[in-house]
């Protein structure tokens, strides 16, 4: 039944203000109005479609995202898109390509590492798009040791050049996206090298293949890496590998704002901080825990509108079956992920303010908040990637079977999405650098040092670890500032755990090590802390639209409460709360759900997600599931023919011959 | 460097017998040899090569495929392998295909469920393969909730036929593997109805196309249901489809070892026992828990070899970077999941056994330990199924960036994989059953029954709820019986929680829906005791080899340390244990890392996998992975040519084009 809202009869049952809330999501008008415009110029386009994606062979896939990426750029030119327009446009098209990190990586690498003279020089190629840059770090041996890099870029005082060298196998260049078949220059980062001495990573710009018949130039190596996880998914960029056999540059192609190599090879330190890498940090993680609430979301809509369209078990009489979504089961695993939806993307919106706030104290030369906001990005790209991951695979699972179907859109979300937990810094090496910053923090307190931003709260340790949960019964879970103070106990109360067993060692790295996955665990507390107060804080804002702030406290709690409950060894182990306690949660929680479910539809139609962006069957907005499963399979190659290729030389044989003396 | 074992100082380290531990892993010297040789078989075959799999599109794989089968089924006639033997090569084929259900589903339904007379029809037809056989449940609407199944089979006396209908578009067959576009023949459960009256779904063999040109008969309507996740994974079998229209067969040709249907339509029940399904029930999930360990086994054995060669950080002075093996994040991820593939491999061996006793009760007539062997194999199912799952993904971020390669081997199990926690009982569906089952035996105490097998425990319940955990030291985690207790312990306190919870609601089954996500944690909290118990008898037995018990001791210790730390709150909220011991089981827990270390690389070695079956440039056990990756990158089709398809149409342009009024 085309044109049918299947799920009617749940927007029937919303008891706020969706519209107030989509602007809620978006973080303003302008947002809202800017994402949904470019989503359905996206949705409506036929070169966009997506939905034949998982069908196609590499090279078939792979020549699509490129028709893609050349008409999405052809429409930003011809509507004259913003450069935030054209960003919306590229992040609908929902298509990893070359132009990513082009316009993610290279440009602002350039921006924030060339000089003005570089800029001038490259900026203009690099934004008409004359040249397509990636951005070559990772190496087939090195990744989260960037230092320990093998590439080198050793200058030629003869030539004024600097020569880029890949000395072992393990040196090439392996990952970068686009590099592979499409970019025409990088930033490659080498050792530099110059008089003989070593002065460690920097970026290069190279020009690895021609701008006229787009071969690889002399000295280098280049291909991609082969096929990665899932079907389409990062399929359709060309990561790539590549090797320099004594490749030369021009000089002024070392990107040289923090550090200079002058004509003669002596290596400058220019009176640019080098701290302001550590704001593209802060940048770039923001960026990634924005997305992640964006990926969860996708999930979770897919998944809360399957189940509220499947129907399973509990007919009386032949009457209707139960919609899954009613079941208990089915919403302590859901919910709890629809409010993690709405918890990362609050924390996402703080994470903006904070990257302007250390921009502009990075002008005005303080560094003072900068150590606390990098531990504070760093921990919450990995608690955030983390936790969407298996959000992700855990909606597949909620979706039963057909949730294994590349019509459900959930292996390519979960496959596309995995990467997240590795790049831009491995989750648990980025844990690590948390916990020693929380472990510093708590070791300077002795000495009066007052901590800063999201770990201001250790500045009150005593307190925290002498306090009591003010819960007797399940509703004073709901009290503001219980919730809060739970948590910023359980954190504290780890760290100076941490703390005292590291005290016991002779060489605190020894310790650190020994200690490490306990040292997670303190990180791991501390940064959920960080996305409740985040929560707090955005619910004391002014909300409007009709019951739109409800709906948000349930989501909080839900989110809060699930937490104590899935980390309930930490509050316990710590004496943050007690058992009695913790079942007061559970029986909080379990109304909590009763009191979302009516609203569940409505809260993901509010991340107003087209069915393009979408992509998925089982998500349809019209939940028409069933008819357009059936109509989606009979387009999977296999059925292009009835007898399928291969029947008559393999199968055929074996149901006609004659056996005499098989054993079976 | 060929030929090189790179991981020969690892190998060194080893202080156990690792052939005696191949015997212990493989189960006996006959299961070892077996498998062994069939492994091998299969290795030295060009035929079976697999390393090009995930660059395959659909239809290029599926007639692969159907290669491979057809070639498989030749050698198992010309070796005159025996059906042991033929089962153990196509397992090593690793690749599923339209006789997995030939074998796994429709013989042994026929087996099961057919008459005396069915069978010798229809087994001799089967077993020369001059039928192919699929096995057609779950239909769209349908999959847990069999009794809900939309199909109908109605008697016609007039004719002495079945009439197979589809009489909606939700009846219509959905899953079933090789109904796509392979099988002659399908055992399709449908609603029987004679004389107008309902008789439950019963299984009819159906034949579905022609024996002569494969087309599907008239009335029936069959295709493929598309993409599934991942790459190669189950795309390379044809999951079908079918719509019934009024498709008529013989009476004889419904399943009526249980249930007859008369000449004139009456139903007559045999004197078969029903229970038997619970028979067949048990021993498919048996199948499924071995399972679990060869994957996990799998996944661990390529995590743990990388992990040894893989080098990030910590070089002093331009030495040698650490191995990633050596830290203790690592280990603390990676041990535990080595010693849950010894744990679930226990399990399943002694669930071979159970399934073996509960067939000699059921010849016996004796139906008393049924509901606890299904209750306990459904639980087993649902465990080690979601440990394994969540563990192929967790070895696959284990290997950082280069896990996310398919020659990593890992994309491919882990999407081959996860079907298992849906398929042949949902996981949460089948907790659910054990929850039922474990509260009908603590309310069945008071009446004086004793509970039997896995459930024993509960008969000393007042002890249970009583006893203390006696652990002053870490070391005292090692004694006997204080491991088993606490486990117990927990395991019955949370059981005597639900059913207590439960006797609040005036409607029990109001309660138990209410309650039924604390009731599923309780069900793990028992399915995870039994798996604990199974390693402890296993560690009973005499086990031959120079420190191979030495070696299964800690493996125990790490697995069941893991789980008190990662079930924390069970245990800390049940009073269980308290937080000091908690800590200790920590301390203990570190400290068996560094036991296990050294033999890591030799305890993965003793699965004996062969490079073919692990199918991983990162797990190769010669350790030569960088050259190796190297190598593989360049068979990507992306890499036929150095210019790619599309580049001219697309990328040249836009590098080309002269821009005047971007806003960019």
């Amino acid at each position: 039944m085309e044109g049918v809202d299947h799920l009617a009869h749940e927007r029937n049952k919303t008891e706020f203000d969706v519209d107030a809330m989509k602007i809620v999501w978006a973080g303003s008008r302008h947002a809202f109005e800017l994402s949904d415009r470019m989503a359905r110029l996206v949705a409506s386009d036929p070169v966009f479609r997506k939905d034949d994606r998982t069908r196609l062979g590499r090279k078939e896939l792979f020549k699509n995202t490129l028709r893609k990426a050349s008409h999405a750029w052809k429409r930003i030119l011809e509507l004259r898109l913003t450069e935030e327009e054209a960003g919306q446009l590229r992040n609908f098209v929902d298509e990893p390509s070359f132009t990513d990190l082009h316009w993610e990586m290279f440009v602002p690498a350039i921006k924030g590492q060339g000089t003005d003279e570089q800029q001038q020089k490259w900026l203009p190629l690099a934004y008409k798009m004359q040249i397509i840059g990636s951005y070559a770090q990772t190496e087939l041996g090195h990744g989260s040791n960037v230092q320990g890099l093998e590439t080198t870029a050793t200058f030629d005082p003869e030539t004024d050049e600097f020569v880029i060298n890949s000395p072992t196998l393990t040196s090439s260049k392996w990952w970068p996206g686009g590099l592979g078949k499409i970019s025409t220059h990088a930033i490659v980062y080498a050792r530099l090298i110059t008089n003989g001495q070593e002065h460690g990573v920097h970026g290069f710009i190279v020009q690895l293949r021609s701008l006229d018949d787009h071969m690889p130039l002399p000295g280098i190596t280049m291909g991609d890496i082969g096929m990665k996880f899932g079907n389409g998914a990062y399929n359709t960029m060309d990561n790539g590998v590549s090797k320099f056999d004594h490749v030369r540059i021009p000089r002024n192609q070392m990107l040289m704002r923090v550090l200079q190599v002058t004509r003669e090879g002596k290596c400058v330190q220019s009176n640019v901080p080098r701290q302001l890498i550590y704001g593209t940090m802060v940048f770039v993680r923001q960026t990634i825990v924005a997305n992640a609430s964006t990926a969860l979301s996708r999930a979770v809509c897919i998944a809360t509108r399957y189940s509220a369209v499947r129907r399973q078990f509990g007919s009386q009489d032949g009457g209707m079956e139960t919609q899954v979504i009613d079941y208990k089961t089915q919403q302590s695993r859901l919910f709890p992920l629809l409010a993690s939806a709405y918890a990362f993307r609050f924390v996402g919106e703080w994470l903006k303010w904070l990257y302007t706030d250390v921009t502009q104290r990075l002008q005005a030369n303080d560094f003072s908040t900068l150590p606390e906001a990098h531990a504070c990005t760093a921990g919450l790209k990995s608690l955030t990637t983390a936790a969407t991951a298996d959000a992700i695979e855990e909606c597949r699972k909620l979706c039963g079977g057909h949730g294994y179907l590349c019509a459900s859109g959930l292996p390519e979300l979960f496959a596309v999405y995995v990467p997240a937990c590795t790049y831009e810094g491995d989750n648990v090496v980025l844990l690590l650098q948390v916990a020693r910053f929380l472990m510093k923090t708590v070791s300077q307190l002795h000495s009066g040092k007052k901590p800063v931003g999201t770990t201001a709260y250790l500045g009150r340790l005593q307190d925290l670890l002498h306090c009591c949960c003010d819960v007797q019964r399940a509703e004073d879970w709901l009290k503001p500032g219980v919730v809060l103070e739970a948590f910023e106990a359980r954190s504290a109360r780890m760290c100076v755990a941490c703390a005292k067993n590291l005290s016991k060692f002779e060489n605190p790295e020894d310790g650190f090590a020994e200690l490490s996955a306990d040292l997670v665990e303190a990180a791991v507390a501390h940064c959920q802390l960080i996305v409740v107060s985040k929560f707090i804080d955005k619910l004391q804002q002014d909300i409007p639209g009709k019951g739109v702030k409800q709906q948000l406290q349930n989501l909080y709690y839900i989110y809060v409460l699930n937490l104590v409950h899935k980390y309930l060894g930490d509050f316990l182990s710590t004496g943050c709360i007690t058992p009695k306690q913790a079942s007061l949660a559970n029986d909080q929680l379990r109304s909590l759900y009763s009191q979302i479910r009516p609203n569940a539809i409505a809260l993901v139609d509010a991340f107003n997600y087209t069915d393009h962006y979408l992509g998925s069957v089982l998500g349809r907005s019209d939940g028409n599931v069933y008819p357009k499963l059936y109509e989606e399979a009979w387009k999977d190659p296999l059925n292009d023919s009835v007898v399928p290729d291969g029947y008559h030389e393999y199968v055929h044989p074996i149901l006609k011959q004659q056996l005499r003396n098989a054993r079976l």
